[in-house]
């Protein structure tokens, strides 16, 4: 692991998305999607994944030039299409469009279609911060995940982001996969050679496990909650429900259909819709109540729930958006660190663009 | 148990709610609430909790003939002050303005304040799919959870609803308690003496335990997945969501200022806020696409994942709101199933009331 100055990442990543074709703004605005995520330590959804939305592009099954429009629209809401562009771009302009809507009829929600894998969920919610707004973001993924009592992967890990103000406190951030756990978990422990706990995923006949490789086997990961005695079933309902808030309402492709992010992949033989699908939204503190109250309340919130007692051999009591937020300032000052295996690709990646990759750049601030 | 026929339980409960100064109108709609749940079998929210709001308003804690007023609202949302009244009451009046302004901005939106027990999540969002509409509906409760990490009693089960309508197939419906399990599951296993599984509950220190009786030792339930291996802390996230959207955005009372339902708990001396909060939402389905397009693609969607492969050993693969559904086809032939100490408390509250509930009323249809 090396570490990386994250204003540096950020920059490659942005002079790769512009020699793609991209739009400087929107390659910009993707650059800036991937470095939060690095900040935040979803290092799955950092710089790390550039090369794959690089290889999708030049499957063509990504288009660097899309012509968003709105297909729909009332006072509160609008359905786009994404005209198959980078999820990084599409998404961070459906919720511009759902904060503007916001600002007259209170709520905005925009349902994205024809869109590709839009980074972390996060990213969009809280683009709505600064409009004392509470952001809501959720798009659904390659199915990786069986519903309860089954073994067929259905359901990808379908994540919900929410974000909501507050005054001198930092926001609260919940964003979250609905699975028990992130693939990238099931990775750490190939590597340490050790076993999986229970309830993280289930064999290819849809037995418990513990074998950390049962995906790569055939497979499925399990819905928050585990199995049905542990409430898998109330993980199941998130991601259906995800799934149908992101593609059903918005006319993409739901379920099993869901076309991979990986390029090795080939996309499901018959559509059900286009693409991907996002559902974004921006709620208005104001359109309820002042927002200094609301904004003051959190702060209220934030210190009590902060103030819980632990539980014995805890240390503290964390607020949602708290590790990342930490994670951030620790990254911001010592860089981002890379596996090897990643200053590889990225190598990779910049030679065939034409652009170094610079192995030891200066470390910041 | 004995079986009584639901039709009369209906008429029962609202007779009740007549006689304690309820409007007609707002008694039978309350009354149709609790029947709901009888069907669905929700059972700790059917008629079986008919006396404990009987005893909040003896305690004047409850409003039977609340002035509920609008405090500010926007062209897609409302602030509602539930002025003290039954939460079977405002809620339903709080999804009615959403529906409304749905029709004009897409989507609709109303907080709740000053308000008091739902009843289930569901009834509220269900109203919504007659409009061709997506229903919405959340509320806090008593502090009986704690957040990951800690020992204190911070959350109540707080429940999401959703209902989504589809064409050919019922309706897909979404009601779930944010925690691994409802308290009523933990007082089956305490009559059948049996041991709690690990990860619903943790002992008063915060360890975990397979105590049923540990709730009631001072312990606390666990936010859906449990433990932080299980992803608990993305239950704590989605408990804090809900506590946050009923009664920080509504001014309600929040995390453990929430008052307890049962009458024999004094309510905290301290209020941050007015009564407990919910949130209802409504969004129009034609506000993105033809609301039969959508529908033609639920029905696929519900078709698809029941065909879904059943893991071994497993008979076939549940739809959210199928076993509700089923349930409430059983009860409306067979009648719903009372506790004799149910009964005797229904017994004891109609003489109270000089209101006789009939032993064996006619089983129906």
């Amino acid at each position: 692991m090396i570490n990386y100055n994250s204003e540096y990442l950020k920059y490659f990543a942005a002079q790769i998305f512009i020699r793609m074709g991209c739009p400087e703004e929107q390659a910009w605005n993707a650059a800036d999607c991937l470095n939060q995520a690095d900040l935040r330590g979803i290092d799955s959804h950092g710089v790390a994944r550039l090369s794959g939305y690089v290889r999708l592009w030049e499957l063509k099954r990504l288009n660097a030039v899309p012509q968003m429009s709105i297909i729909h629209e009332t006072p509160g809401t609008a359905l786009l299409d994404g005209d198959r562009g980078l999820g990084l771009v599409t998404a961070p302009h459906a919720m511009r469009i759902a904060i503007e809507k916001a600002k007259f009829a209170g709520t905005g929600w925009v349902a994205v279609q024809n869109s590709n894998h839009y980074g972390i969920a996060g990213y969009h919610a809280m683009m709505a911060l600064e409009h004392d707004m509470i952001g809501i973001s959720m798009t659904n993924a390659s199915p990786l995940v069986a519903p309860t009592f089954s073994k067929s992967r259905f359901l990808g890990t379908n994540p919900i982001a929410v974000a909501f103000p507050s005054l001198l406190q930092p926001p609260l951030v919940i964003d979250m996969a609905t699975t028990t756990v992130a693939n990238g978990k099931l990775e750490v422990l190939q590597r340490e050679g050790k076993d999986a706990p229970l309830g993280w995923t289930q064999d290819k006949d849809g037995n418990q496990t513990t074998d950390a490789y049962s995906l790569k086997k055939g497979g499925s990961m399990l819905p928050l909650g585990g199995d049905r005695e542990h409430g898998g079933h109330k993980g199941y309902c998130l991601g259906a429900m995800v799934d149908i808030f992101s593609s059903v309402l918005s006319g993409a492709n739901y379920g099993p259909w869901v076309p991979p992010f990986v390029s090795f992949l080939e996309p499901p033989s018959t559509q059900v819709g286009k693409g991907i699908g996002h559902f974004l939204g921006a709620i208005r503190i104001d359109a309820f109540r002042p927002a200094t109250e609301f904004k003051e309340n959190m702060d209220n919130w934030i210190q009590t729930f902060r103030n819980a007692e632990p539980s014995v051999g805890q240390e503290r009591v964390l607020i949602p958006g708290d590790p990342e937020r930490e994670l951030t300032v620790e990254r911001l000052k010592n860089g981002i660190p890379l596996h090897e295996q990643v200053v590889t690709d990225l190598k990779k990646l910049g030679n065939s663009f034409g652009l170094e990759f610079d192995d030891k750049p200066e470390i910041i601030n």
